[in-house]
């Protein structure tokens, strides 16, 4: 069975929980921190050059890497990934938009607060960061509030993708109070079969 | 046919360009400049709430956003795009290596550099992405040193993806002399059908 390597209270790592747990995926889960420099080890960077967790290694050894990619990697012919081509361009839309206007806002933020206990030398990047995370989240939202998941009617790999981290947005210091649409959208995807919270996972 | 709503100059965009060209794809081509507030107006946000280049409008009105999605859309089907499902996966690996760890540092200085002349107020970051710049450039460099390409033995949206960036990275401040692997893979690159420059292309 596949082995996770990773920190479930890392978002991208939890994405892979939270989507083995959809499918019933049995996994292994090995746990590396990168706040104990675990991910910087000769042994880790011969699996993952960039130093990145989450890392999955198969049983022949083939080793995969970048949430998102893993996503599709397990998630491929079966319901969560749609097949159709606009919808499956559509997924592909809303993970890059998650890796690189998201996570770099909302998970950073995060990482100082709830992680490093807001340093005096991270504090300007974490003010700097506040209103490009509440312009991602502006974007969910003007989606969400007209579409029940971010592609079509179904739950899907990309709602994965953007629950990890908005979720727990709150602990980076973002208020989803006036974000009805982000709300009820969290609502609809932990009732999905299989939902695991990334507290209540170990 | 397809128009592309962006700016040649810009990475993100000329993905598309040099995409369009290797499959010989009429298109046409609007520019919009970021640096003149462009994806701010309210008529380009109305087609991508997140103000960012490129966007491709379909003949159906459809549009697409996300280089990278844009180009599994357009390359879904074709040679360019690995079918066999662990290389589908390697694509996916090296397109999230690139938009969280590739663009944000060499595609940032290079803005910083070539289109924004240096200002003093983002000299500090400027010097901040130089490490981690070089950093993503050696974990390219550690695979194109024993593989052709990204993905297999063969050309790939991975590798127009990286390519974008990484041949104009001296632009950034980032010296290439010591890649050899990514040097010889740049040159592997201008030799596909269709290959067009970014300065090239009009």
């Amino acid at each position: 069975m596949p082995t996770v390597f990773g920190d479930i209270q890392s978002g991208n790592c939890y994405k892979i929980a939270l989507l083995f747990s959809n499918l019933d995926l049995a996994h292994d889960w090995q746990e590396v921190l990168v706040t104990k420099g675990e991910t910087r080890t000769a042994e880790f960077m011969a699996m993952n050059p960039a130093a990145q967790i989450p890392v999955v290694r198969l049983d022949d050894g083939t080793v995969l890497t970048q949430s998102n990619a893993i996503l599709h990697h397990f998630a491929r012919g079966t319901a969560l990934a749609p097949q159709q081509p606009l919808s499956s361009t559509r997924v592909l839309e809303w993970q890059f938009f998650e890796q690189y206007s998201h996570e770099p806002t909302i998970a950073v933020r995060r990482f100082i607060q709830k992680f490093l206990s807001m340093p005096a030398d991270r504090l300007e990047q974490y003010e700097s960061l506040e209103q490009r995370g509440y312009a991602a989240l502006q974007v969910m939202e003007q989606h969400l509030s007209h579409s029940p998941y971010l592609v079509g009617d179904d739950y899907s790999i990309a709602d994965i993708s953007l629950y990890a981290y908005t979720h727990v947005a709150d602990e980076g210091g973002f208020d989803l109070a006036r974000f009805t649409g982000i709300r009820q959208w969290l609502a609809r995807v932990e009732c999905q079969r299989g939902y695991v919270s990334i507290t209540d996972y170990s």
